[in-house]
């Protein structure tokens, strides 16, 4: 079994209390203490897993960094779920779900940033392509909080033919783009949706762009027009929270 | 004349279109090209700055950074507006402001960030405290993508009496709190207003929470509670934007 190591006080928690990846031992630096760790402990124990105590230079070489929080731990790889049963279980289902595609987001930091705004926003799944997307590495779950822990993240190798599929079961795709056809406020998200966020630099690409049924944009003033990937992302997702959520007054 | 080093390309593209700080020299890696160079020509030569092609390495020292792209400038300090004429314009001024107010964001990436949105959601003006802020630092304009160089932000010593004084233009003074009173979604953030955004990890310090009109908070699911400071101030700043801004359909 591939063994990656997460590190930080938040992933290790989270990941931990999803009980979604098998854990080999629990190292914290000599001395330390923090506020988290008796849970930690107490989470590890009814686990079985194993805390050793080691030194901070030791956790720097295992996190290959030195975000670490005093606390690193041996876990399984990052645990994908089928694209098959997201789309299953998106078919069963009678509510509409909410639904990300993330084509082309290339820094880790965004990916985790986008992450846990998703959970918080009550987004149901999570798309990214094979190839050109940062990986859910530990640096993304550090980066999310540890919200990547809990998140329900499929990986395909074809965007286009996952997206013809969602599509059969009533999903609508929304593509976040600057120069879309319609401001995210006005565009309908209170169904079964799925938005679309592309890439930092280039945005959606244009393949992607094409399988979605509308562009949508987030209106900007002042004299720079560029909100990051994270902002947009966020913008985007809780307007659509509001739509599905708050009953007009 | 005190001066700083701005780098990266947006900072000292927008500080050039800006026009508010005294640019002494611009900096550029030999043999580096870029999209963007022949508009920081231009802007260079119409107000007589010169431009000198250095090594990559010197601008590491200039920058005391590698985040620089291979351009730096030296410039004046950072152009602070007065809090009484940020004032003043607000009383004089017939329609709504929207105003932000930063207390303790420590972080010079979230605080570049929120600054980077709150451009692009309309706001007038920033106040941030003297002590405990994150400055507007190089990194901070860099962070913002530039956006940093068009903010109005005025600096000022006591929040509490910056508050009473805005509060008698009419301002309402709406904090961002997880256990805030009502929603963002349910708060009417049309008129004048100012948004006070907290620091990362304790939020809005309590004396400036007591000068707020109401604290409202934004609705969060999933296992994960907990919106980092500038995805949540990116969803409140839009929310106000779309009220101000957008007619019900």
């Amino acid at each position: 079994m591939k063994k990656e190591t997460l590190y930080g006080i938040h992933p290790v928690i989270e990941a931990l209390l999803a009980g979604r990846r098998k854990f080999f031992d629990i190292n914290i630096a000599k001395g330390k203490t923090f506020q988290h760790f008796g849970k930690i402990q107490k989470l590890a124990i009814s686990r079985g897993v194993t805390i050793n105590r080691v030194e901070k230079r030791d956790l720097d070489v295992m996190a290959d960094t030195r975000q670490h929080q005093g606390i690193c731990a041996s876990v399984s790889q990052y645990p994908f779920v089928d694209f098959s049963s997201l789309s299953a279980a998106i078919k069963k289902n009678n509510t509409s779900p909410f639904l990300l595609l993330l084509d082309n987001i290339q820094d880790t930091h965004n990916l985790g940033a986008i992450i846990r705004t998703a959970l918080c926003a009550g987004v149901n799944g999570i798309i990214i392509p094979k190839d050109r997307s940062a990986p859910p590495t530990p640096a993304a779950s550090k980066g999310s909080a540890g919200a990547l822990e809990h998140a329900l993240i499929a990986r395909v190798t074809n965007i286009s033919i996952a997206i013809q599929a969602l599509k059969k079961h009533g999903l609508w795709f929304f593509g976040l783009d600057m120069n879309g056809d319609k401001s995210v406020f006005s565009a309908d998200l209170s169904g079964g949706i799925a938005l679309v966020i592309g890439g930092e630099d280039k945005g959606i690409r244009p393949l992607v762009k094409k399988e979605c049924d509308l562009l949508i944009s987030i209106p900007q003033e002042g004299e720079i027009t560029s909100l990051n990937a994270s902002a947009a992302g966020a913008v985007a997702m809780y307007e659509a929270y509001r739509q599905r959520n708050i009953k007009r007054p």
